[in-house]
């Protein structure tokens, strides 16, 4: 899906919006975000099905998965392997619908490319995307997921401005591990905002709406 | 000092400032601060010396404390028994400072309070302000101090909206003091902003500047 500005007034940026796990790239909440960061900033923003998510099929590496994650005290073993599993293919996707979308004309070669989110599987795809391409130069990550060493080492090799939205009191995903996710990020600006709630009920106060702006325009 | 601004145009509120260890209420920063809030909310801002701190005479216990910070191996334990000797002493001061502030035509006997800030120092004494006194509407905190009991126990009394800002790389306090100190906090809306950077060096970015307007307007 890409959402655009209706008119186009000079040169703007591509945003990247990455969905939750189970969900899909026309989720509401995703898409009024996105509704909402084109009027406000003009940014051209895109959302695409993760791997096994949304119109996709899925693999019998995912069936399997979904399965052994409802067996009792398998979640966290099984999450932590679905998810690497499912960035280590989305990555490369993301990488080509960037290279699509700045063939476009009204974006071009040399836009300005943000993450744009959001927390729990979209930073687990987001992190090492930001890590691995370049034209990405600002990203907003998030807690609510299992944190593994693949990830953690990808966040060191961002260098990028960051933005890490923490749910205060998630259940599912440790705080620690959040925060030292937060603390591998290699970027010389990054910035920590927690509000309490867990991933799916929180409330998000006094955001830094224009993050994004600020570093792509 | 009270800073005040040039045209009154209608109901406004105070907002205090409490400077940091070994600083006073002229501290240039703080003051810019405090400039910068009148111009942009119209607030009436107040700061005032801290026991022992600026103009105030220091009694015996400030020297004897003051000098055993230097001692080798000492500093966390006075500093901390320091800051609470302050605490108590600063709490009604401020209630003081509160009742003669609102007693001017131009703020009235409801006007809103809200705490300023800031780390540090301003924070071992404005938590325990903010628990005692119902005047206070919303308060900006902060990390770049030892925690201890009697603070946490003051955190949890705290009921009104809180914007905690952390030094992510504090030399001297523990990041985990400091997030044990947000976490305290009973308000349902609080929000933990970080950065990298201690807390005499730290660089903000992002900040939420309409918190205490949001909350006092």
């Amino acid at each position: 899906v890409l959402w655009s500005p209706e008119k186009i007034t000079g040169p703007t940026a591509l945003v990247l919006m990455g969905h939750g796990g189970g969900l899909h790239k026309k989720t509401p909440a995703m898409a009024d975000r996105a509704r909402t960061m084109v009027a406000a900033h003009g940014f051209h923003v895109a959302a695409i099905d993760a791997p096994g998510h949304g119109e996709r099929p899925r693999t019998a590496e995912d069936d399997r998965a979904r399965t052994e994650m409802r067996v009792p005290g398998r979640f966290k073993e099984v999450s932590v392997r679905y998810m690497a599993s499912i960035a280590r293919r989305a990555v490369p996707e993301w990488q080509a619908t960037i290279d699509a979308l700045t063939r476009l004309p009204e974006l071009g070669a040399g836009a300005p490319v943000g993450f744009g989110g959001g927390i729990s599987m979209g930073t687990a795809i987001g992190v090492p995307l930001t890590a691995a391409d370049s034209r990405v130069r600002a990203a907003v990550f998030g807690g609510g997921l299992f944190v593994y060493d693949d990830l953690i080492a990808a966040a060191r090799r961002v260098t990028v401005p960051v933005h890490f939205l923490l749910p205060w009191n998630d259940e599912h995903a440790g705080r620690e591990e959040a925060l030292a996710l937060f603390d591998a990020f290699a970027s010389g600006e990054k910035t920590l905002h927690a509000n309490p709630g867990d991933h799916r009920t929180i409330r998000w106060s006094g955001l830094d709406e224009n993050f994004l702006a600020r570093h792509l325009n």
